[in-house]
């Protein structure tokens, strides 16, 4: 049993936690350095001024994310689903054999079309093994959200959706960036619930959207709202989406506040939520390391 | 019976046309000055100097689009649906009696949530006019596409789609700009029907949008392909929710380059179009002129 590097290196941010063989987590750092910042051929650089020093003797270094990716520090080729813990614990891509390894993302195939996913299939794990499960449904929100089932013990399918992108350009690049208040704005829940009311009953975000910029106009919802007003109109199409039943459970993974609304979200679908927060890409890369330990 | 200038003065462009009473088009011309270009106050200068050489004593100017908003020349309230030609014409915002003239706006309610045309209205009745035609279901594409209901003479229902702006939005500020081809490209007829297609099976743009990028992850698209077949992700996805079958017929209004696409999709849905290109607006303009000139 090795302390454990946890580093989880994503599109626009780089994060790391040094973790003790029972868990512990002794420190946990953060940079702005995603892979889409860091030149090719810098990334053996840019991990050893963020993290050189933790990795003494002893220390055993997993990465999830979009370094595994064609434009990250070295690519991890997917595992396909049904995909299970044991196949990406299996198939991880060392950069320095039994030091540093980059774990695979996971892709699925619906007629012919691809899915892929890389970092999420960490949490999932993680997710599952903090919970205790070998099944379920999972969300895991974002710019782009995953919605992930797993039956015992294997991904089995899984789905992307780019809301929080959409979210994005909408509010910033569409005709109702004029229409919406800059810049951060507090939530209001009502505005949020209007908005996923109103994406559940209607015919689509390509239609739906445009009422942001109409309340607006007939003076029936303020500038400070209509950012939530949004935000509920691109969840609910979402939600919409994944035909859920009053009575469904689904497991919100991520950190509280990118997934308070999707629990509110969901709730009033009458689906319950089991939440498992940040730890849970630690908690994946740890049960992998002690994989590798017992081998 | 006069000379008759029509404007279509838009958010991006301003266009005129000087029509004879007998509906022949003497000249016509075309500005790059569409209402956000206008500092307020400065609509009579900007129009002086790009028709104020037509305006001699025998003519009539109407003007329709978003030079009758908040943002225009002068504000022209929207007329309520249920709305025929009698009312829009029966409603112009005069700038200068008998002489200038903003055309109305229409303006529909579905369950307290607005929607909203300004300068479509006047393409769909000179579309009627020109096909001889009271009633019929027409798909106006564009930056927001609008689809109308008419039966004997009035708007009764319409709603717009945001789909030239989710399009653009997504070449040119998402992920995918960095996945597509840049600029110009040729139309792939295959790659857009595959995306129609994808689009029709799937289950919202949120989430097959992502198959823009996953298909040239796994090489099975080419990046000059792409525009094309996002193109037909979106269209598809405007043309589902209108639950049209086969046998149906849909009046398709606009210029040729916009609407061939729109025809394509339509043909492959069993759906008959019949289409009117740009004369529209200024079929329509000149039956309001008729219906001044009669009073």
């Amino acid at each position: 049993m090795t302390r454990l590097l946890a580093v989880d290196w994503g599109s626009s941010s780089l994060r790391g936690a040094l973790i003790e063989p029972d868990g512990r987590v002794l420190e946990e750092r953060y940079f702005a350095r995603g892979i889409l910042t860091v030149p090719g051929g810098e990334f053996p650089l840019v991990f050893e001024n963020c993290f050189g020093d933790w990795m003494n003797a002893g220390t055993l270094c997993l990465i999830s994310g979009m370094a595994g990716s064609k434009q990250g520090w070295r690519e991890a080729p997917y595992c396909a689903c049904p995909a299970g813990f044991d196949d990406i614990a299996g198939h991880l891509q060392w950069l320095e054999p039994g030091r540093i390894a980059i774990v695979p993302g996971l892709s699925v195939d619906r007629d012919g079309v691809p899915d892929v996913m890389r970092g999420e299939e960490t949490q999932v794990f993680g997710a599952l093994t903090l919970l205790g499960l070998n099944g379920a449904r999972l969300v895991l929100p974002g710019t782009h959200s995953k919605w992930v089932s797993v039956r015992q013990g294997r991904v089995r399918d899984f789905s992307t959706w780019m809301s929080g992108e959409f979210y994005a350009l909408l509010r910033q690049h569409s005709m109702l960036a004029r229409t919406l208040a800059d810049g951060e704005t507090v939530h209001d829940a009502d505005a949020f619930s209007q908005g996923f009311g109103h994406a559940l009953r209607g015919q689509g975000l390509l239609n739906t959207a445009f009422s942001a910029r109409t309340l607006s106009l007939f003076d029936r919802m303020s500038a400070l709202a209509l950012p939530s007003y949004l935000s509920g109109l691109v969840i609910g199409e979402e939600l919409k989406a994944q035909a859920l039943k009053p009575g469904d459970t689904v497991v919100l993974v991520g950190a509280q506040t990118l997934t308070a609304r999707y629990q509110q979200a969901l709730e009033h679908l009458g689906v319950s939520v089991e939440r498992v927060g940040a730890p849970a890409t630690g908690r994946g890369l740890r049960a992998i390391a002690d994989t590798l330990t017992r081998a």
